[in-house]
C-alpha cells in the first residue's frame, strides 16, 4: 500500500482511514506508533495544516481582496506554488481586523471623531481579537511556521469579580469573587444531589452501585461534609482571614446562601473548550500575526489605499476597478482570477456582473456589531489591590459584558491597558451611537462598581474605542447567517462566480468569530481555486 | 484621630478596626475610599507585609541557622533595623530548598550516587518548590520589593490528561482529557439534579422558587437540554472533528456514560483557591527568589559548608559550635541570639542544652517525604501532538500523582523539562528507594501511557531526581504535625529558649508545605526577636 497525500495516479487512502483502521485493531498505542512515521503527529490532520497545492501557479495572477489574514495567507500559500498574488487593501494598513492600538494609532469610525491613540510607550491594546485557544490550530500552525512568539493569556482569573445589579437580595450590586461564586454553585449542587441521592431519589434514574460512586464522588470533591452532606465553608472555598504561622490558621470564608446566589445569573454559562481558563496571545500585540504573514509576501503584493469600485467576471478573468483613495486616480487590475476576502456586507455593495443568485446570496449575513474599548491605568491596582491577574469581571450592566485584565507585563509596576468593556450584538450596537467620550465614560463607570475608589482615580486619560460594525471597510466584527440562510445561501457563495471566489471567516462555520475562521476561510478557498486551476 | 502604626505614645486603633468601622457605615465602596489614603489599599494587612520592628538592633547580634528563604528573610528584615546578622549553613550552596537545577548541578541524597545535572543551556527544573499561587502575600511581596520577574504558571491545562488503572469498564487504562470528565462529571449532576427538581423530589429542601432558579441555572449552563433536561454532547464538552469552513461544522465529541466515569477517582477533588489554574513561577528558575534575597545581604553574611555541631543557651547569649565540612576545622560563633531555621527533624538531633520540654516538642513533627524529579525531551509533543500547555496529567499509578508539564518557553520547537513525577507521604518514601536510574525508569513508563510511543521515544537520557527525605540538612519536603501534637508542641516551639528561636515553614500553619510558610515563618519569629529585643 502506498501512502501519499493526493498524488494523482497512486493508491491513495486518507490518513484518518488509516489510523482508524490501525486504531480498530491496536488501540491508541497503535494509532500513536503509526503517527510516528510521519514525524508530526496530527500535524497533518485537515485542520491543522494547509491544503496541499496540486496546480503550478506560474504564469497566473490571483488579484486578492483584502489584505487581512485569509487575503495574506491565501497569497502567501499560492505564492510557494508560484502563482503571481496581487492584494488590493482600501484601508491604509494591513492586517483587515487583526490590529492593535499603540502611540500614534488612527482610529476612524463612519461619521465620527478621529481617535489617536496616546498610551505609554509599550502598552498596547488588542482592539480586534484578543484570543487564541490551544485547540486553534490553524492559528497556531502560522504562529510557528511565521515565528510570532506568543504567551499565556488568562482567561479566567478566579480573583475576578461577577456583579449583578439587575437581582434581588442581599447579593444585589455586590462585587463577588468568581471562585466563590463558581464553588458554591458546586457545594450547593453537590449537597442536594447528595441528598438525594442518600434519600433514595435518585433509585428510579441510576443503580445502587452508580448511585454509590456518585455518593462518594460529591464527598470526594471536597465541598460537602461526609456525615450531614452539607456544604459548608472550606479550604477550597478559601479564607476569610489568610492563615500565617505559629497559632494563626486563618478563618475560612462565609458561603452564600443558596436562596441568594442562584439568583446570580452573571457567569453561569460554562464555555470550556471554546473558552479555557488559558488561552494565547502574541507578546507585544496580535497585530504580530499580520505582520508576520505580510513580512513573507514579496516586496509589491500588497497595495494599499486602494478601493475597489467594480469587481467583473470576464470570459477568461477577472477585471477589477479601483480607485486611489489619496490620488483619486481610478485604475484597472486584470487577472486569472479573483478572491474576495472582504466582508460580505461591504461586498455585496460593489458594483459587479455575478449572476443574480449569487448577488443575492452575498447580502444574506449581516454584519455583527462588536463593541470594544481599552483604558489605560497608571496603576495595576486589579493586581495589586485586588489579586486579579488577567481573566475579566462581567456584570449585568445592559451594554457591559466584560471588563478584561491585561496579561502581559504580570506583576509590573508600571501602567497597564484594560478591555474596558466588550459588548456584540444590539447591545454593541446601542453602546457604540455614544460618542468617544461617552463611551469611556460608561466603561468608567461600570469598572468603578468593580473596583471602587481605583477606576475613576486610576484611568490616566488615555483610551481607544472600537465599533466594528461602524468602520467602512468591515461594517461588523464578524458576520451572523441565520442557521435557513446559511443552508440556502452559503453554497451559492462557496460556489462564487467561475474566476472569481469568496473567502475570509464569514466562510468558516462555527468559529467565524475567531481568527481560526479566518485560516478555515482561506484554507477552504485555495483549495477550491487549485481544483478549478487543475481543470482549467 | 491619630492612624499611625505602632508608634508608643500615640492613640492606637488596628487597620482592620478602622476598616471595619468606615465599612459598616459607608460599604465596601467607602472602606476603599479610605484604604486610598494609605496609597497601597491591602499592603499593609498583617500577611501582607513583614512586621514593623521597634526596636534598634545596633549593636546586636544574631545568629541564623539555615541559609534557606527564612533564614535569608530574617536576616534581609533585621538588617534593615542595624541588627547585625550571620547566617551558617550547612550546604555548600544558599536557598534550602528553594533550588533550581541547570547544566553542572549536583545533587546528593544520602547513600545515594551523586547526580550532575546535564540539561541543554537554558533549560531549568524546579526540584524544590514549583509554584506560587496570587494569594501568597508574602512569597509576591519579596518578589516584588527584590524585582524577580514572574511568569503564568499554568497549574491546569484542560487537555492534560486523566488516567485511571485501577478501575473496571471501558474506561480502565485510558487516557481521558480532563477538560472532557469534568465537564461530564458536571454534566451528568447536573441532569440528575435538574430531573430531581423537575420531579418536585427537592421540594422537602429548598422553596419552590429556589427551585426554579435552580432550574434555570442549570439549563443556562449549556450543558443540558432544556426540555429533556438530558446531558448530551455540546460545544462546551468539544470537538471529535473540528469545524472548518463552508459546510465543515464538526461532529461533537461523545460524552462518557455515567456508569463509566464515576468509577475513575482522578482528578475528583477540587482545590480551588489553594490550587488556582494559574500560579507563577520566576522566569528563569524558582532559586532567583533565593538569589534575590541573598544578593540583598551585606558580603559575609552567608557562611557556607558549616555543619552545626552545638546550640547552646548561655547566661546573656548563644554559643554555637561549628564544623567546617570543607576544611574540617571546629569553631564556635557567640551572639546575642539564635534563629534555627533549620529543619525539625534535623534540629532536634543537634547537641544543645535546651530544656527537656523543648528537646521534646523539637522531635514531635515528622519529616514528610517528598519526591520530584525532571525529565528533559527533546521535543515538546505534549504540546505539538497533544495541545497541552502547562498543566499535569494524573493517573492512579501507585507511586505517581501528576506529571506535570512545563509553562515556560510555551511553544517553542526546543526542548522541555517535565515533571515526570512529584509525590509526596509513604509512596514517595517507597519509590525514593529505587536506584536513580530506576526512578526515572518508572516515571518513563507512568508517561508512556499517557504519551505512547513519545515519552521514551523523546526522553533524551538527562534527568534529576530528587528525594527531600534523603537530604542530610532536611530530611523532609516539609514537616508534618498531627493536630494533637501541634497543640501540644508547637507552643513550646514558638517560645524556645530564652535567647534561642526556631522559625522556618516548620512553624505555618496551613501553608507550611509551600514558599509561603516560610516567609510567614520568618515573619512571625521576627515580630518575636523584636518583642524580646525590647523587653532586654
Amino acid at each position: 500500500m502506498i501512502i501519499k497525500d493526493g498524488t494523482p495516479g497512486e493508491i491513495q487512502i486518507s490518513k484518518r482511514q488509516l489510523l482508524k483502521s490501525i486504531g480498530m485493531v491496536g488501540g491508541s498505542t497503535a494509532v500513536f506508533a503509526a503517527m510516528q512515521g510521519w514525524d508530526l503527529a496530527g500535524a497533518t490532520e485537515p485542520t491543522k495544516a494547509p491544503p496541499k497545492i496540486t496546480t503550478d501557479g506560474h504564469g497566473k495572477k490571483i488579484i486578492i481582496l483584502g489584505a487581512g489574514l485569509s487575503g495574506m495567507t491565501i497569497a502567501y500559500e499560492l505564492s510557494k506554488k508560484g502563482y503571481e498574488c496581487q492584494i488590493i487593501e482600501a484601508d491604509d494598513k494591513i492586517g483587515g481586523r487583526c490590529q492593535s492600538a499603540r502611540k500614534g494609532s488612527v482610529i476612524q469610525e463612519v461619521n465620527s471623531d478621529k481617535q489617536t491613540c496616546n498610551f505609554e510607550s509599550g502598552q498596547y491594546f488588542n482592539y480586534g481579537p484578543w484570543r487564541i485557544p490551544a485547540q486553534h490550530h490553524p492559528t497556531l500552525h502560522y504562529c510557528h511556521k511565521l515565528g510570532v512568539a506568543l504567551e499565556p493569556l488568562i482567561n479566567k482569573s478566579p480573583m475576578a469579580y461577577y456583579l449583578a445589579d439587575n437581582i434581588e437580595g442581599p447579593l444585589k450590586g455586590q462585587r463577588l469573587r468568581q471562585t466563590d461564586v463558581d464553588l458554591d454553585r458546586q457545594g450547593h449542587i453537590g449537597e442536594l444531589l447528595a441528598k438525594c441521592a442518600d434519600q433514595g431519589k435518585l433509585d428510579d434514574m441510576v443503580s445502587v452501585e452508580d448511585r454509590e460512586m456518585l455518593l462518594e464522588y460529591l464527598k470526594a470533591q471536597g465541598l460537602i461534609n461526609r456525615r450531614e452532606l452539607n456544604y459548608r465553608p472550606n479550604r477550597a472555598r478559601g479564607w476569610k482571614d489568610y492563615p500565617g504561622a505559629g497559632e494563626d490558621f486563618g478563618v475560612y470564608s462565609d458561603i452564600y446562601k443558596l436562596t441568594d446566589l442562584f439568583k446570580m445569573k452573571v457567569g453561569a454559562h460554562l464555555e470550556n473548550e471554546d473558552h479555557p481558563v488559558v488561552m494565547f496571545q502574541p507578546i507585544g500585540g496580535m497585530d504580530r500575526i499580520a505582520h508576520a504573514l505580510y513580512d513573507t509576501l514579496l516586496k509589491g503584493t500588497v497595495h494599499l489605499n486602494r478601493e475597489v469600485t467594480n469587481i467583473s467576471q470576464t470570459t477568461d478573468g477577472v477585471s477589477i476597478k479601483y480607485k486611489d483613495t489619496v490620488s483619486g486616480e481610478e485604475m484597472t487590475a486584470m487577472g486569472d482570477y479573483c478572491i474576495s476576502t472582504i466582508q460580505f456586507p461591504v461586498v455585496s455593495k460593489i458594483e459587479n456582473n455575478f449572476n443574480p443568485e449569487l448577488q443575492k446570496a452575498l447580502k444574506a449575513p449581516a454584519g455583527s456589531p462588536a463593541f470594544k474599548q481599552g483604558l489605560q491605568f497608571n496603576r495595576r491596582f486589579w493586581e495589586q489591590d485586588d489579586m486579579i491577574y488577567g481573566g475579566a469581571s462581567m456584570t449585568d450592566t445592559p451594554g457591559h459584558a466584560i471588563t478584561a485584565y491585561p496579561s502581559s507585563e504580570l506583576h509590573s509596576n508600571g501602567p497597564g491597558v484594560v478591555l474596558g468593556s466588550y459588548i456584540w450584538g444590539g447591545e454593541a450596537a446601542r453602546l457604540s451611537n455614544l460618542s468617544n467620550k461617552d463611551r469611556v465614560e460608561f466603561a468608567l463607570n461600570v469598572g468603578e462598581k468593580l473596583h471602587p475608589g481605583n477606576f475613576h482615580h486610576h484611568y490616566n486619560g488615555n483610551a481607544v474605542t472600537m465599533a466594528w460594525h461602524r468602520m467602512k471597510y468591515h461594517l461588523g466584527g464578524w458576520v451572523t447567517w441565520t442557521r435557513r440562510k446559511r443552508q440556502r445561501q452559503l453554497p451559492t457563495i462557496l460556489k462564487g462566480e467561475n474566476r472569481v471566489l469568496f473567502s475570509g471567516n464569514g466562510i468558516a462555520t462555527v468559529q467565524n468569530g475567531w481568527m481560526v475562521g479566518a485560516f478555515e476561510g482561506a484554507w477552504l478557498t485555495i483549495k477550491e481555486l487549485d481544483k478549478r486551476a487543475a481543470q482549467g
